[in-house]
């Protein structure tokens, strides 16, 4: 009874199940999907559950998906795995599909490539859409769902692409030709998925052609493979940004999360030791002001606030190729503009709190740390990102750590640098 | 010759251009592009570049944009207007079309109903392919994209879909009934966008239909709208968790963006003070033994850091919809699990180099305050945004304020009122 409940699910709702269930849930459940396991739930499941379904069931179900799925969807299955693995895998699949998976396989990770697949429908750009929806009728073997036909001459270029609601609306003796779109854009295939998130979020495209080194049509990625890329990487730069490394996912195993952690802590542990550092420059200091010790937290945390949020907009900007050599100065200008503005409305309101409750002096300190610092954040929040762009590095990454560094390393030294001499 | 060769450009890129090009640029292009400026380039803008470009245009460009553009990207437009303007603009606009777009701005904003465009083909269950495809060729006023056609029952209800694929594959004689898909997950008017995004991403959508609350087709939600859903609340999501607003676009205003900023910080000065008196608390022990000035930063950001790694796993997993009662147990269990593994890594490593530098007793006390206050970030970490969820609070906007306050004031207790147990 449970099996046929489960069995008229959606793959991707009982991939959902399966992850919600316990260990020991899912293995029941597993066991009794056992026979007729649906390939097609596999690539909706995470990482980690994946391979204990895999492993339950063994690599005789991998074998069956391969020749069952979508070549992309094949791709993201295999492609993780070892390379001996792979390759006794791809040695039980029919020849032409193999051929196909090394081929995409041979693109880099997270590429065009890699994301494509495989069938497709071209057709020569003198049929009509008579011929063409004859072609369609009577061909067995298509993909379940297209939204376009490639239009391809003669060497099996892309040339045009016909909708399929431009196609239906069109008499029969019309020629492909005189309907198509001209303005394609080819996608190459080793193009990274985010510059092919971002063509397809930019031109609303239900489905692009890939093409190979020769400019000849190898693949089409479909608009639900990008809405994955999407979200993906938008969670990999919150992730990124958070330090929890790429493995956001709750489902994921505990040893690679808190292997993943502990490297970011281990950086910020870095910092925060030069940051002691700086403070034990002016213990004597502290030790005859203790209001500093008191007051230390404010100008850091205001500072490190301040530098995250520009930060934060730096790094959606480049993701999303807003920010350019054009116009980066008038945001970096913009950006320390906040940063001042700001520093100076809470520069005063504390300052003059804290000169009212300590010492007149302490207040005029405080106000000038928190100021510079705040300019600061908002400065080095733009800098730092577009530098690391610049070196190739991702700033989701790195940026947070040299920010921190800067804002607690800055405020600190402003505070306390001020201190001693005014105070002294 | 600059007009020919920008009226060439996609309206997606020639928005670009305008967003990237300073603001006396901008005003000279436009002016350029006056005549026969294309209102499909508006919904493209940035907020409030827009609104300059319509300043500059005048109102008579929004009224064209409401007759010309689908109607999600007409509602897009109009609906952060002044009530007053919006009445004017609809006015202008023929009754059938003001009615349809007046309908969907009664719908909650972020809603489905407002993400829908109105136009849409529904046939009735009992027609051939063939007739089909004749009433789309004969048709000349429909929709310029569509994935799918809607079977509707006679009272307009949705029973079924056939993907315009599955329609060109069929023989003209074939019933719709017979190849339709049935069981389409019609999506009511007013629910909303984040769980419409939810729902495209796990069914891989193209498109959906939108139903009012007598369950009537009203509209179709295609997966291009719900592209920018998903980009825009991963954006929000990130966005709010760094503080700066809803507001991350480089182009957005000044002024709106240092308001929105500084309410966070404001937020975060709250905190501030609070752990500022915490220390103050032990300002007799600081005194006496500056090392514990010297180290404190330790603490608070080790912890600070731990917590918004569990965080923003735990605000993510909730806006997925994978945190939910049934393994939220569970995940708080693994997430406090990482939280105490890490403290009791970094506890070490941190105390017995202190030890060496220092104390052997400060040592050991700032083990167990780093011990402690990453275990707390960890539980904490999950725990508020669970207990927000709850409440109905978004735990990205508010949750990072009562981490930091919690870890901040735990890791200060912890180490200092320990440090004054032992030591004095
Ligand atoms: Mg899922
Ligand atoms: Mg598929
Ligand atoms: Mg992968
Ligand atoms: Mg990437
Ligand atoms: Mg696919
Ligand atoms: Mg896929
Ligand atoms: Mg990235
Ligand atoms: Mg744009
Ligand atoms: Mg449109
Ligand atoms: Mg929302
Ligand atoms: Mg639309
Ligand atoms: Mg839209
Ligand atoms: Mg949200």
């Amino acid at each position: 009874a449970v099996r046929g409940l489960v069995a008229e699910l959606h793959a991707a709702d009982i991939a959902d199940l399966l992850e919600r269930l316990s260990g020991d849930e899912r293995r029941s459940l597993v066991e009794l999907l056992r026979d007729g396991f649906d390939p097609e739930i596999l690539p909706h499941l995470a990482g980690n559950v994946r391979d204990q379904v895999i492993a339950q069931l063994g690599p005789r179900v991998l074998a069956e998906a391969l020749s069952v799925l979508d070549s992309d969807d094949a791709i993201y299955l295999i492609e993780d795995l070892d390379d001996d693995i792979q390759a006794a895998l791809l040695a039980t699949v029919p020849p032409a599909t193999r051929r196909a998976l090394e081929e995409s396989l041979a693109y880099p990770e997270y590429s065009a490539g890699r994301l494509m697949q495989r069938d497709l429908i071209a057709m020569p750009a003198f049929w009509t859409v008579g011929r063409a929806i004859d072609f369609l009728r009577e061909t067995p073997d298509l993909p379940e769902e297209f939204y376009e036909i490639f239009v391809v001459d003669p060497r099996h270029k892309p040339i045009g692409a016909v909708p399929l609601a431009r196609m239906l609306r069109h008499p029969r003796k019309v020629l492909l030709r005189d309907i198509m779109d001209r303005d394609v854009d080819a996608i190459s295939a080793s193009v990274d998925q985010e510059e092919v998130a971002r063509l397809f979020r930019h031109y609303s495209l239900a489905s692009a052609p890939v093409v190979d080194d020769q400019g000849r049509l190898i693949g089409v990625i479909t608009f639900d493979d990008v809405v994955d890329v999407i979200q993906e990487e938008a969670e990999e730069d919150m992730a990124l940004m958070a330090g929890v490394g790429s493995e956001v996912d709750v489902n994921a195993g505990l040893v690679r999360a808190v292997r993943q952690r502990m490297a970011w802590l281990g950086v910020n542990l870095g910092t925060a030791l030069m940051v002691s550092s700086v403070i034990a420059l002016f213990e004597a200091t502290i030790e005859q002001i203790v209001a500093l010790a008191v007051l230390m937290p404010i100008v850091a945390s205001m500072g490190g606030n301040a530098g995250t949020q520009t930060l934060t907009v730096a790094v959606r900007a480049l993701a999303l190729k807003e920010l350019t050599p054009s116009n980066a100065m008038r945001i970096v200008m913009r950006e320390t503009g906040i940063g001042a503005i700001n520093g100076l409305v809470f520069g005063i309101a504390v300052g003059v709190a804290a000169g009212l409750i300590f010492d007149p002096f302490i207040g005029a300190v405080l106000f000038c740390a928190l100021f510079a610092n705040m300019l600061t954040a908002g400065l080095s929040g733009m800098l730092i990102p577009l530098a690391l762009d610049r070196l190739k590095v991702d700033p989701a990454v790195s940026a947070g750590v040299f920010l921190t560094a800067v804002t607690d390393i800055v405020g600190f030294f402003a505070f306390l640098g001020l201190a001693q001499l005014v105070l002294l």
